[in-house]
């Protein structure tokens, strides 16, 4: 399996941005800085600018504008905070980007309910910001401060999923664009509903292929009464994996636990100026009542022990805790600093939990033979883990070592039942993996997309080839 | 809004029958009772044949028996044990119904990844009793010992959903035959994937009318240290509703907390021989470590007690919880026994939570002013609520007025930004219902309904038209 590369791209739009010119005035954009802007994502693929870009500001300009491009069979591109990591925002066939970060209205706020609903430019630390002094929190945290419809479109999750769950758990309901135009509300606020297709599963995880979402309805929670941390440095990785099995199976509803192998911690240790053990490592977070987050951090510090973990350091104090997350927070740049000037090539698989350690031990041999750094970081409670591959990506012979490593990664996940992406998404880069794994069911996703975009319109060349 | 009536059937589908009786002998029926047995679920819809019943055993045989329906243009009806409620397993269109209960094997349990994949003939109750020694379960409990492809196919849930979630959160992936007999694996054994559309999610809650599910991978959950239950009568609807909020609200993780309301207590008292106050009641459930569920416990009365809660009831017995539990089990079957000979027309809808005291009293108050008796219970902690009507179906003054309530019930919970059913699913009694709900995106279903049944042969006049 090769990188893909972007197919050639369509001749501008003249008629097409001509009209958009007259409907948003400056608004639309098609200076080459804006352009590059909005062709590049987080991640190593390289910048495919669009031919426009249109900063829409309610649903019915978004919808505006995707009938001109409709009218026209111009490509359209949703955008958020381009923080995507698969190559989601390029502009492989030219086209439109809809830039909805302007669109940052929190609509509406139900304590009562658990429940928020926001405009999709909306990001999640503006909404926690937003909710503090609720008592509430939403707790989806991909690394970025990702917009919230991006968050949807790409199916994120974060540190928090092993308790609260991702985007698909989160999501109630959608105020979606579709390609013709057309505005569509899907599910509502309850809770639960019979009631027909789960066209908001659907769109989430979509990646802007089959409409533009433009409002989101989401769970909040209730911020726990207490929330504790602790940091178990171990002998292997295999006892540290095996200390979130067993505490997963136990069924002790841990907020967060993440592992971080011996190379992530030095890089943090050098870039946090710590001190931690250079072994691999979980961080936990307990979640809940007083006496409840005691026991907790009690189970688990006991299932740690008998796994060869050492110095369970248990702290309740917010400093020590936030510190501990800072850290972990910062995993990605502490990364990039062990080589001076690289880039990072982030990737991710996520594997039943019984597979997990000879999944990461495998992985971290490959890499112990290759020439590439890449640290080792999960949310593993999930069997969801993350390489970054330090890449200077003028040099082809460390691209080709990345892909070559990338596609052992994935091949070994879906031999192990596995999918190619626990929360980064496919985007152009991973679409030769997502037909492998999902073999003939991408004759039902190919049949879903031309049925929902006939002509091809909606971010073409992602996900699913038609 | 009127009920809807079955439109004309086709005329028998005679070379389909020949070819499929060579495919199976035996295992195809064609004999009066059979196929009345299978044109009839628990409700009060009319039983409505279909022209044959197909016993499959295995995905394969279920794939080829498609394959012969496609061909010749034969509805395709799939069958678990027939204890829908919304008329899911009639034939308004004739075909064959392919009867899935012969495939109950379950194919594999994975104690370490907690998950496990059964054929959908299996039933939760058949499941949790293999489960018996590997201190592992499956908490979706509809009332029916339904199959688990049924339960899939209808986005099940039942009292643990406020806890566990429903069918949408706990099924990990499907084998599904589509329209044309393709055989397509969704999903599969990670917790969470960011790979592509989420056809998962699109075929549970589809009711058969997007393929037909033969394997089902669901999410297991180690049994709690310790349970208990407690039951409290109220003064008041609303008091019994704001403890309900009020427990959700601060977080804690209530396994299932059941409304009954003076009507449902007294028709239990009568049935199970009990003498509980005939109030506005709740009864919970508590699962966790052993101080866990004491704390939970503890804090829920003194919440209940804010309330107007008296008499906070709290078991910790086995004996005790299974008599309680019992009881509620019944309150189907007591409800049926208030009015001697009726049958029940069962009825759900699930509101935002801050409108659920709203919805039941102004329900209650619809039913005093007529003449038909309908208790109402509900699993509260979702905002999801049910009555049953109890009825003479040869009286038409009974019928129509259970539908007249029914209609007042979805439109009150729909006003309140709700849905037209928490978990009974449309079928082909409540398709009006729905298109009231999701308004322009009934398009979106509908176009994703013709791509993958161009034919409109799987299920065909439920959940939407085409």
């Amino acid at each position: 399996m090769s990188a893909v590369s972007a197919p050639p791209r369509a001749a501008a739009p003249e008629e097409a941005i001509a009209e958009l010119r007259a409907l948003l005035g400056d608004r639309l954009s098609t200076s080459g800085a804006v352009r590059e802007h909005h062709g590049k994502d987080e991640s190593y693929h390289p910048v495919v600018p669009p031919d426009a870009v249109a900063f829409a500001l309610s649903t019915e300009e978004v919808s505006a504008i995707v009938k001109v491009c409709a009218k026209h069979k111009v490509p359209v591109i949703p955008f958020g905070t381009g923080t995507s990591l698969e190559g989601g925002v390029a502009a492989l066939h030219g086209g439109v980007t809809i830039d909805v970060s302007g669109m940052r209205e929190i609509l509406r706020v139900s304590p009562e309910d658990l429940d928020v609903t926001v405009q999709a430019g909306v990001t999640r630390k503006q909404l926690n910001e937003h909710l503090r002094d609720t008592g509430l929190f939403f707790p989806i945290d991909p690394g970025a401060d990702a917009s919230l419809g991006g968050m949807t479109a790409t199916r994120a999750s974060g540190t928090n999923a092993v308790r609260y769950g991702t985007m698909r758990e989160n999501v109630l309901g959608l105020t979606v664009v579709l390609a013709d135009g057309r505005i569509i509300k899907t599910g509502g606020r309850a809770r639960k509903s019979a009631a027909g297709y789960d066209l908001t599963r659907l769109f989430v995880g979509s990646e802007g292929t089959l409409g533009v979402i433009t409002e989101v309805t989401l769970r909040l929670y209730g911020i726990p009464e207490a929330m504790s941390a602790a940091v178990c440095p171990f002998e292997t990785v295999q006892g540290a994996v095996d200390t979130v099995i067993q505490t997963i199976q136990a069924g002790i509803p841990v907020a967060r636990v993440e592992f971080l192998d011996d190379v992530q911690m030095d890089a943090i240790n050098r870039h946090s100026k710590m001190n931690m053990a250079v072994r691999p490592t979980l961080f936990f977070e307990f979640h809940g009542t007083t006496a409840g987050v005691k026991e907790q951090a009690e189970m688990v510090g006991a299932i740690a022990r008998e796994n060869g973990g050492t110095d369970f350091d248990w702290a309740t104090r917010p400093e020590d805790r936030n510190k501990l997350w800072a850290a972990r927070h910062d995993a990605y740049y502490a990364a990039l600093a062990l080589r001076p000037g690289s880039k990072g090539w982030p990737t991710d698989v996520c594997v039943p939990i019984s597979r997990l350690a000879d999944a990461i031990i495998e992985t971290k041999a490959d890499i112990a033979a290759s020439h590439l750094i890449s640290p080792v970081v999960g949310h593993v409670g999930d069997g969801n883990f993350h390489l970054v591959f330090l890449v200077d990506p003028d040099k082809p012979e460390d691209m080709a070592e990345a892909q070559r490593l990338n596609d052992r990664l994935v091949e070994r996940a879906l031999a192990m039942g596995g999918t190619c992406t626990g929360e980064h998404g496919i985007g152009y880069g991973k679409m030769a993996f997502l037909e492998q794994e999902a073999g003939d069911a991408l004759f039902a996703m190919a049949a879903v997309k031309k049925a929902l975009d006939p002509d091809n319109i909606m971010n073409p060349g992602k996900v699913v080839r038609v």
